[in-house]
């Protein structure tokens, strides 16, 4: 199974809830913290205990790059111990000039070997390019996302009458001659996802923001219902991963997950 | 010398010039491929001899990225190798929600020891604003790049009849009051250049694109110069760094560094 078809078969299945793992120490039930590497440990327990119900993973790397080098390593190893059939998305939020971002795939898919890649559009076409030779990889570029400040950008109406995140999402469309890309568009803006969702077309979406960001996942799942539409994933991070900070939090962790499944399940 | 002060030295003293180390492996001296760590000795190899005359140097982290923990080992091992008094960039393209973003500027500037980064403005002030609590360093916001698909988005015009790379211009100037922002602007856009300097207004200029790109460095000077505008620094990579692939390649590389900054004295 490539990577876009390892996603496929788990939103074939019903499957939308993507895991992110983005694992801070300061914020791990404590008891871990007298491990050797409290941080591996924690992802282990949480991979193990969700992978069966996750759609997908999704790996934040700044809370990895942030250690340096010890954090490259506990990164590697996180994804060591996620099964190879589980779709993992590099959250990098890369995007450079054609000979740089040429670099930055070969790290993710290359040396990383992820499915997929968050991308910055700014920059234009030349920025994502060198990710869509990966043909069967998932490149996800920032549409309208979930944080209070796209406003600044993102939501600026231009000349021709639509906001940036608009434009970002036609061109995105005309990019896709591989069906190789997606888009981020943050859970926070439901009226945003009811007005433009049918100028999605074929691309995947990914929705991050609910949970501590304040997006509902059951206004989400029934938008893309009703629009008969099911290449999402809702990415839910704090909320899932830190829902308990007792010995057993993995069984808490992965009930919560179950749940997120049934709202998912009620509504499509 | 906190950041800042060391990048205002070297401008007060007329140099202007950054030496872009976007070292490829596949572009180094032949003769360096014998030796144990080839792009470690090419890296020092070229601070050591452009080191008194550079303004500063920009370090492209996907060029270390690609490598994984080897290249993160030769981007922390150049760092060591370039004097304490010499400011550098770490040209990383970040940008994320902000704590998010918290994580990647405390991996820039925590871990790393940058005196400075690039960011991406996308996604709106909160993606930025984690990088702006470090008051002496300096926080380079893409606005208009180098690129040809800089007119996908950065050249699309808002309905309030600017550019949007002259919105993040505008809203850059907003964020700058402890006088540590900067911006891209691709030396490749000479008539944007001269039509938008005057809004720069305190703003530091990173101008990327002389040499390979196609950008003049005697029209920058002229135009900085004409404005009496000296906080700008003119980013050189490939055509300097790899200017000579015989034995004696770093006299070259420093011959032309000096025949760069003489352009600079020439026309300031």
């Amino acid at each position: 199974m490539n990577s876009i078809e390892k996603l496929n078969k788990k939103l074939n299945e019903g499957k939308h809830i993507c895991v992110g793992l983005d694992t801070d120490i300061n914020k791990i039930p404590k008891h871990l913290l007298n491990k050797e590497n409290p941080i591996l440990e924690f992802n282990k327990a949480i991979i193990e205990s969700t992978f069966n119900d996750a759609a997908c993973y999704k790996i934040n790397l700044a809370f990895y790059e942030k250690d340096g080098i010890d954090g490259i390593k506990n990164l590697e190893k996180t994804l060591e111990i996620i099964p190879d059939d589980v779709f993992v998305i590099g959250d990098a939020k890369r995007g450079d000039i054609g000979n740089t971002s040429t670099m930055y795939a070969k790290s993710i898919y290359e040396y990383f070997k992820f499915d997929s890649v968050t991308l910055h559009p700014y920059m234009g076409i030349d920025s994502v390019e060198p990710f869509l030779e990966y043909k069967d990889k998932i490149n996800f570029v920032l549409a309208l996302t979930s944080n209070k400040s796209n406003s600044d950008f993102e939501k600026q109406k231009l000349i021709s009458g639509e906001f940036l995140f608009q434009k970002v999402i036609k061109e995105v469309n005309l990019w896709n001659t591989h069906k190789n890309c997606g888009i981020v568009f943050g859970a926070t803006n439901l009226e945003e996802l009811s007005e433009n969702i049918k100028s999605f077309e074929e691309l995947y979406v990914l929705l991050p923001g609910v949970g501590a960001q304040g997006g509902s996942l059951e206004d989400i799942v029934k938008i893309f219902t009703a629009n008969n539409k099911s290449k999402y994933i809702v990415n839910i991070s704090r909320a899932l991963i830190y829902a308990d900070d007792t010995e057993n939090f993995e069984v808490a962790v992965s009930n919560k997950l179950k749940a997120y499944n049934k709202v998912v399940d009620n509504f499509s």
